[in-house]
């Protein structure tokens, strides 16, 4: 196991009915900004039941904040703040409204423009503080401190973590999740599985509680993923998988081991040039990346196809290979395609996606830091 | 799955060398009480290495804390800290210290007979911010906000459990156990497993993640345990057992699901009466708790035969027999014993046993509260 530092205060209020709990964490006084999303927490009931939890605090509120947030939006949410004398914000929604944000509790007090926080990592000082009430299992954001930002002029789509932004409390209420769109939910587990990937299928690192943890939440998802799109309210199932996809990206499982994380880069340009759902582009590079660098990952993908697909016959080979099948039929199992055919992208997108990807610095990626701009070039093509 | 709220704010600093890095986490300008126990941490160096990396700052010592720390000693501790006008602690040592030190820093501020904190459950208004430096994995009091306490006048020994003596950060430095006698590292190992076996046999909540968890750090112990002791200085497996520990009582894997601690309660009376060590009471009770409570934990322990030890085949009944047999030969394995008998104690223990359980008002004990004291007599009696 590598040394490692391991702190996530967020406090986490899990379960049907939690919303009404949120007054008392809000700091006395407050002025809250709730941010969200595309006005589907109107129509559902879902805002008016925090503004009912939150009568005695004074509110203003932010709404439009796009999937893939976009720094041209948000800033308008921190100039709002800014001009209202906000202290706490309120996210309520998904990953997109959560990690939109964070980046608008950096932005409030950062000094020059807030675009530095993601073009050049530059530091933060100091952060509103934020809480948020989680309507989608997928992104972990509710129980770390990073989000991703896309700067819409530009295409760039980057990321930020810093411990300033870890909420203060998220509720999780698996019942929010009853009326969500089917894609949205099997985007949010093939998201939850990718993260888990990331951060388990690299090389052995003598690490067996997180990789126990691990296979434990890639088993979950696989026997919870299927009847959650197949039996929308049933709350137990619903229940599993929100807080499977939290803990699949809130640190545990990522303490002490080396991480990945190229999926994450190359799906990320896959966003930012054709407009495909996050979790589209894992379920597109996720199965070539690993086809590509089977030897690499050769030791984590035998465990992983014998302890989370019981493939125990055979060559080695032959179980990476049937490893590495199931996980694509486990992800087109759910409606999302695995090909870049899939979505109309052909063989002429691949010299732009290496660009991007240059543009923006992702030339060693990778657990080994190996993963240069050719072998992300091998992986798209595997991934027509 | 239940609804639960879980909030764990410990930051952790895992792995060798970390003792130098806390000097960052204690508030500037604190003076600071360093506890720790029968001073072994004096003749390995590690209390040298403490102070080296506290240089900076103002300290004094209260060394002797016991295994099963006294009330009587801790007030000590209270008396020099109030006098010294300390406002923050530093535990080093295993769970006794730690648990001891928690007792500490709800006591200095608190107004009236600090007993009452234990005897009646008395409120804690403020308690003096505490760290530790974790030498023996067993208790994961370093990651929880739980302490048990022991009068030695009364031979009472009682819990408290409060958000407010959480650690604020705790090293967990592997390399710090090479030098344990194997009898504390077996029953460390011994106490890990019944903290898991609490808050994972009871009934099903339909809590995949939990289960998975429990299960997991199990099989770690399993596979990990019997190493620690036969090669003491395998630091990847000490890594592995002290992680392990850890997460076995940080609120992760009991947030939502039902818990026991009927074997706890039983064993503490008997270390009240009897002296043995701690996780010796829980090796005697558990097996014993399992068999009497088998039609009622049914699910689960069927679940534990074949997720923790692969007992597949035969008939229920005998699968549960073949699990509970394997647990009593594993913690046998550890040269732990699993009968009274094995510490010289006779029938004759029972009723006096039984009478301290009603004492403290331990009737209606377990997941469904229903282990009366007529249970608790089976169970001592199986455990002869």
């Amino acid at each position: 196991m590598q040394n490692f530092v391991f702190h996530n205060p967020t406090k986490i209020l899990f379960g049907a009915g939690q919303i009404a709990a949120i007054g008392p964490e809000i700091p006395t006084g407050a002025r809250v900004l709730i941010t969200y999303g595309g006005g589907s927490i109107i129509k559902n009931g879902t805002l008016d039941e925090v503004k009912q939890a939150l009568a005695e605090v004074a509110t203003v509120e932010f709404g439009g904040i796009e999937p893939n947030p976009t720094y041209e939006t948000l800033m308008q949410a921190v100039e709002l703040a800014r001009r209202e004398h906000v202290d706490f914000l309120l996210a309520v929604g998904g990953g997109s409204v959560i990690d939109g944000t964070k980046f608008i509790a950096a932005a409030i007090p950062f000094d020059g423009d807030p675009w530095e926080i993601l073009s050049r990592q530059a530091p933060i000082r100091a952060a509103v503080p934020l809480g948020t009430v989680l309507t989608l299992p997928a992104t972990g954001s509710e129980m770390n401190g990073a989000a991703v930002i896309t700067r819409a002029a530009t295409h760039d789509k980057l990321a930020f973590i810093d411990p300033s932004v870890f909420p203060r409390f998220s509720v999780l209420d698996p019942t929010k999740t009853f009326t969500l769109p089917p894609r949205q939910i099997a985007n949010g587990i093939v998201d939850a599985f990718a993260h888990i990937a990331e951060q388990y299928l690299t090389y052995p690192a003598d690490a067996k509680v997180q990789d126990r943890f691990a296979e434990g939440l890639l088993l979950t998802l696989i026997e919870e993923g299927p009847k959650a799109l197949a039996e929308p309210r049933d709350e137990a199932v619903r229940a599993n998988l929100m807080w499977t996809a939290t803990l699949a990206l809130n640190g545990l499982i990522g303490a002490g081991v080396p991480q990945d994380w190229a999926t994450h880069m190359v799906g990320h340009e896959i966003t930012a040039l054709h407009g495909l759902d996050h979790a589209q582009t894992l379920a597109v590079v996720l199965p070539a990346m690993l086809q590509i660098r089977r030897l690499d990952k050769r030791a984590k993908l035998l465990q992983y196809a014998e302890r989370v697909w019981n493939l125990t016959e055979g060559q080695e080979d032959e179980r990476i290979d049937a490893a590495i099948t199931r996980t694509r039929d486990f992800f087109e199992s759910l409606q999302v395609p695995t090909r870049l055919s899939g979505y109309g992208i052909g063989e002429e997108a691949i010299a732009p996606l290496v660009a991007q990807l240059e543009r923006h610095g992702m030339t060693r990626l990778g657990e080994r830091a190996d993963v240069d701009l050719e072998r992300s070039r091998q992986v798209l093509e595997l991934a027509l």
